[in-house]
């Protein structure tokens, strides 16, 4: 409303707001050339947008728009890439030449690239189908013990290991997404389905000779998760996954990985206000009704997704906290526990009544992986939590009928030396595990360390390697719990990839049994009857 | 993916389309001064985006951004907009001087400037009261019969009427935001609630003497329609609104007119493809259940929002299809009927289970606008749309318990001389009554049509004016049905204005009765004993 006067002045103010005032455009702004730019795009968007995000509004990382990055200058930049942060960044001198540093410094100064979209259409047209369904085996044709098979992601290199837990061999590497961050099952144990940072969705058939990929498709340009329809006549029907760009889930036909429906989690956060990077982080089968829980991170909202009917598809949007991450289940499969790392809380959901019922402060940047639950002496049935932000393991009350007076309540704290990823245990044994891959000190990241359940107490730590550049991570139990696998991820670049390995312990002895060699960045592992039986 | 190489080709592949490849800028883009820039922009957003979008991404109108645009080139631009097109776009010559049309024909070929969001905080910000609750009237202060009173939509003026249904008085004209395109009411037909185009909330008391304003909120920069909970312990708790920029919808306390709740429907329309100007068109409380149906235009999706439970929000996101607009219940009260204009069909959903149920093709554009119901001698109960696009009467059953095999399936149509917005009748009438103000021939669109219930013909034209610049549109009924109302709309600009007025008919004589005079562009008429008692 500058020389002209029309209409009311109540429209002539929201005319103002609507489009924002004339913006300022700095006559100085950074530059690259044309290739330069791709290559810092490809970089920021492997290395970096996971945690400041495609449209680098911040998310777990801070900010980085030109308003706030040409205030730090290229210099600054470049020092902070090279060094990291105290903050939590790691240093990434190791990972960028000089030259890729200077690039993405100045990158990161000019307006980000607006990020593509992806259509169902885009989408259909992606699937691959290796082995047609009329064709799958009707018996597993390797004849071994396959409920007690590992599916192992060999993280760097994108693929899937296949180990037979009975005889430690492993029997297939197969090509899925690149990094993948999970796999789920469907309910018998026999299909495990993959998804990659890349948003490919991979199908594995464990009957085959050897375990093989069948199909896939891709549902995003990044992606975190996904999980398998287990309920009444919906089982093993759909497959979900969601996406980190485009901020969206995606529901594929699980027998032919066809996707059928996109639902975008752009949306409102508990705060009020629009977040068009809504990043959907863990999602869950939830196995006392027909539906999943799709954390969409930046919301602070878990979504019951019910998929009794896709066409009137019904979402409850559960306020809690932001910024949500991963979670498990309680021992009685009905709530849902998840990490608000961010608001360094567990959040807790009843996925009966699909409604939000209590949260609990805990330590800082809480992170339970596949989590822990057990029965504490005091406090009855709990669940637990390691972090990334510190050494701690939280304990809480997680049964509100039995112990109403301990639910979503800390029960105890222990300290542990570093802080970690994952924390894990098992009904067959006394003892949980925690990893501390996040600690920068060798000989912490490289050792687990182990707390009885009955004392409460670290009584032994266990350092699982000592090699160069290589940290140990996640535990995972065969299928009667006497053996806790440990992952050796060696970090030292491609060459030496080779040197990943799996560290099997008696869990009663605590002692060393086996080492499973040759594996190629291994990180999360999956029992496979551990987790068709929920055994967490 | 040029002069380097870095990871696997599969995430080059997917960092490429994620970002889009280089795009080339037009090196004689189109210019205009700061000062015509914002001009332009200011008569954009008021004339244009209600059909071509905040984003010109084009919706009832085409696509206006800049690859069609500049196409088309700047003289056959203004041309378009002086002439108005075939497809239906009017003539914006007396609207607009040839300065602005050569200004907007260039504003349209330029980058559309961003729309800015508006957070939860910002709504807070914006309320105002002008009557605390605690000092509202205990009882009419008028000693009126307020429930024949009718509450009138002036509309270029921003303002209701509030006018005795027995008298004929204009009792008062409130300020409300500008262009208000519905008000709907209390249970009790006490309060009534506008929405401007504006985004203002307006609450009206039709207790006070004379009728007020007591409070007002804004929750968009340009909105569409509102509701009010009505069902069981909610009754009247809450005020739903929709936004068409920024796309949501807001629920507020409907007695502070407080915003309480945010949520986005930007979203992945029926054919898997995401649009981010995902408007709000219609709302409505469903009588049958705690929830609102909400239509999102560009998606061709209803949502059924629960307001049982803010914080746990249940949708129902139900697929019907593109572009839905206006819609009304059957007499149960159970069926939800919507028109989807841009697929010439009629949608109709079960607000009881929440599902999709059926669709009917339709002639050219249906719009019903508050619609009508009645019962067919052949086809029993029956519901019935007026159409944009032709002129024609669609009559359909919708009794699907008492009369499955005509439930959602077309009765009969019968033509009118031109194309309508209104179709209107009450049960104490043998009439329907049909408006014809999108025909382009004056003695047409001042023209109402009357049809015979049980003979399906039409049996009267009559012409409700004859004022140039006028035009006659959307009948209501006083209470008992013995009168209809019809407003004529002065469109001659400012000085036109207050030759407005509203014509009343009696409905068994079809003869005049009464002109009430000196209305400012009045159109949508609302009486209190219909709407609280869904006479339709």
């Amino acid at each position: 409303m500058r020389k002209f006067a029309f209409g009311t002045s109540v429209l002539g103010l929201a005319a103002g707001f609507m489009f924002g005032m004339g913006s300022a455009v700095s006559a100085a702004e950074p530059t690259l050339s044309e290739a330069d730019f791709e290559e810092a795009k490809l970089l920021y968007f492997q290395r970096c947008a996971g945690c400041h995000g495609a449209e680098r509004k911040g998310a777990t990382g801070k900010s980085l728009e030109p308003k706030a990055t040409q205030k730090l200058g290229q210099k600054r930049l470049e020092k902070i890439i090279t060094l990291g942060t105290e903050g939590g960044m790691n240093n990434f001198d190791d990972i960028f030449s000089k030259e890729q540093i200077s690039k993405l410094a100045t990158f990161i100064q000019m307006e980000p690239p607006k990020p593509s979209e992806m259509s169902l259409e885009d989408m259909k047209k992606s699937v691959k189908i290796y082995v047609k369904p009329e064709d799958y085996v009707k018996k597993p044709m390797h004849g071994r013990n396959w409920e007690n098979f590992f599916v192992v992601i060999l993280r760097d290199a994108g693929k899937m290991a296949i180990i037979d837990g009975d005889t430690k061999e492993v029997l297939s590497k197969v090509d899925t997404g690149y990094a993948v961050h999970v796999t789920k099952e469907t309910s018998d144990g026999r299909f495990w389905y993959t998804i990659g940072r890349d948003g490919k969705q991979n199908k594995i058939d464990l009957w085959m000779d050897p375990p093989q990929v069948v199909a896939e498709s891709q549902i995003a340009y990044d992606a975190r998760d996904i999980a398998v329809s287990h309920y009444g006549e919906w089982k093993d029907k759909y497959v979900i996954a969601g996406g980190y760009w485009p901020p969206h889930f995606v529901i594929s036909d699980a027998v032919t990985m066809e996707p059928l429906k996109v639902v975008s989690t752009r949306g409102v956060n508990v705060d009020g206000a629009f977040v068009n990077e809504a990043r959907v982080a863990a999602i869950y089968n939830t196995p006392k009704s027909p539906s999943w829980v799709v954390a969409v991170k930046e919301l602070g909202q878990v979504w019951q997704v019910d998929y009794s009917d896709l066409e009137n598809l019904r979402i409850e949007q559960m306020d809690s906290h932001k910024f949500l991450h991963d979670g498990f289940f309680d021992p009685t499969q009905k709530y849902f526990q998840i990490a608000a790392n961010a608001s360094n809380r567990m959040e807790f959901f009843d996925t009966t009544t699909r409604k939000f019922v209590g949260s609990l402060e805990t330590g800082k940047m809480p992170h339970p992986g596949p989590g822990a639950n057990w029965t504490d002496e005091k406090c009855g049935p709990v669940g637990a939590t390691g972090h990334i932000g510190e050494g701690m393991i939280t304990v809480w009350g997680n049964d509100p009928e039995g112990h109403p007076d301990q639910a979503w309540k800390t029960c105890y704290k222990t300290e542990t030396d570093g802080a970690g990823l994952f924390i894990r245990t098992h009904p067959n044994t006394q003892y949980v595990f925690m990893d501390q891959p996040k600690h920068p000190e060798p000989e912490i990241q490289q050792s687990i360390q182990i707390m009885d359940k009955k004392t409460r107490k670290i009584v032994k730590t266990i350092r699982v390697t000592d090699r160069e550049k290589s940290i140990a991570l996640h535990g995972e139990f065969n299928a009667d719990g006497s053996e806790l696998w440990v992952s050796v991820w060696a970090r030292g670049g491609k060459a030496d990839w080779m040197n990943g390995e799996i560290v099997v312990y008696d869990t009663k002895t605590l002692e060393e049994k086996a080492r499973i060699k040759g594996l190629e960045t291994p990180t999360g592992k999956f029992n496979v009857y551990n987790r068709v039986h929920h055994v967490t």
